[in-house]
């Protein structure tokens, strides 16, 4: 089955202390719809500006994304520029040009109304609901946030967590929507909030998913060495959710493995900037680092 | 097979935001040998002064813990306080009362000589040296270590690393000997400083072990709530001691499980004030903890 994602598109200008790149191909739409083509059918929702190039147009056909959804607009693609500090944990923003996004309002065109599964990747909750308005009864929908969203639009966001089917955030955001400092004393209260799963990231240690069958508590894959982290979080959901749209049986029976799908696809996210490694996965890769984690925690 | 635990023993009156609890018994041997204890013999080799409480002595003695090694000394017994923050994360020491502790030299009895698994708890490394200095060819030895020895014995501490199998270390105190921030680049460093297995502990994030087989995301047991989190990481290493000194077949194929065991029994002492509900534990609750860890992993 397909997966309708819709997200930020966006040029990231990104410098690490070996490196620096500017222009790549980012924004949560572009990680999460390029994870998810590795699964399956991917149909996006974005905005772009007459500079966007033509080579990442080409470099979501090539990953057979649906870019009905994905709009022109007269002006500049949104930008975003940040750096990463020594240790690779903490990047501040050196720019942020809104640029067409600003006006953004994501239309479905009709062919996308019915896609069973919809990734609300991280965007203004808003422009969230905006594309569930428009959705005729999806299987399931699955939506991401940032820190930013429980700072200036927490009321909306609210809203959202009772129209989903599960919420993905990292143990940061967790508490700050929460006041909990333990993630379990957090979980409890978001399923209150209104999910029914709930996933926290907790980055190179892993991320626990929390359902109605108890917790899993699914590892990271090991990196010895971290590119550029930029998007690993869009990943993570992308490719789960591209997974669970793949997969056949019950959706709660498969969402383990899309987890760890999840995790793997992140991991190659992690090695290379933007989606220069990402691109370049193929399933036996996928395949081996999945069977490495089963060695990784079995006991 | 038998464990020999050296470590100090102490008096810790523990302070956290809901409640206060002095003159606990404590210290870095006596969680490690009560922990170890539930899988079989344990030799105790540390010192008290003569306000010991006899409770405690008895406490140990319930345990089935060898107490010929216990000295006591004229003076008083090594007292720690200590207060926790709200988050239960950080914690600040409010008094250090080193007693007869300051003049301690672990001597072993002719019977401790020969025990199989040395435990060298948190202590000195000089005095971990000499433990050492005095066994006849163990079969295995592991070491904990903390902070301070980084800061003010690391000489030392690097000569032990060429004497043992394996090591024991948080990811703070793993950054502070590799200056690597990733666990991964350090475990390497750390291998090449001596010890066949190194063993990171992550808290509430779980361990990793890094051997010759490669490496074991080990998992913590999920607790919606911690009482008291001192003596957790002692806890772990003395139940991941005691149980592969009991486990039969070859040590490397019962590291995992020995630290899963390790994991249960650390998850046990963080729910109570110092030992209090360590020592209510029984192989029940052990064996329902592990299978649960099983089936929280399984993907």
């Amino acid at each position: 089955m397909s997966v309708l994602v819709v997200g930020s598109t966006a040029l990231d200008s990104i410098k690490t202390p070996s490196r620096e790149n500017s222009r790549l191909l980012g924004g949560s739409a572009s990680h999460a719809a390029v994870a998810a083509s590795f699964f399956g059918p991917v149909k996006l929702v974005g905005i772009v500006g007459e500079d966007f190039p033509k080579r990442y147009v080409r470099l979501y056909r090539r990953h057979g994304i649906d870019l009905e959804g994905l709009q022109t607009a007269p002006g500049k693609t949104f930008h975003w520029a940040g750096e990463y500090e020594v240790n690779m944990n903490n990047r501040r923003t050196l720019t942020t040009e809104l640029g067409v996004f600003e006006t953004f309002s994501p239309n479905l065109p009709a062919a996308y109304q019915q896609t069973p599964f919809v990734l609300l990747a991280n965007i203004a909750p808003a422009l969230q609901h905006h594309v569930l308005d428009q959705m005729r009864r999806p299987r399931f929908v699955i939506a991401d946030t940032m820190d930013l969203w429980l700072n200036i639009a927490l009321p909306d966001l609210l809203k959202l967590l009772r129209r989903i089917d599960a919420f993905v955030l990292n143990d940061g955001e967790a508490h700050q929507l929460t006041k909990e400092d333990n993630v379990f004393a957090a979980l409890r209260k978001i399923h209150k909030l209104g999910p029914k799963y709930v996933i926290i990231k907790k980055g190179s240690h892993g991320s626990i998913l929390s359902g109605p069958n108890g917790f899993f508590l699914a590892p990271a894959y090991p990196l010895r060495k971290v590119v550029d982290p930029t998007g690993a979080g869009d990943t993570f959901v992308g490719a789960m959710t591209g997974y669970l749209a793949g997969a056949r049986g019950p959706l709660d029976a498969n969402l383990r493995r899309a987890i760890i799908h999840g995790s793997v696809v992140a991991s190659f996210c992690c090695e290379g900037f933007g989606l220069m490694r990402t691109t370049r996965v193929t399933h036996e890769t996928i395949d081996r680092r999945v069977k490495e984690l089963e060695k990784l925690v079995r006991f």
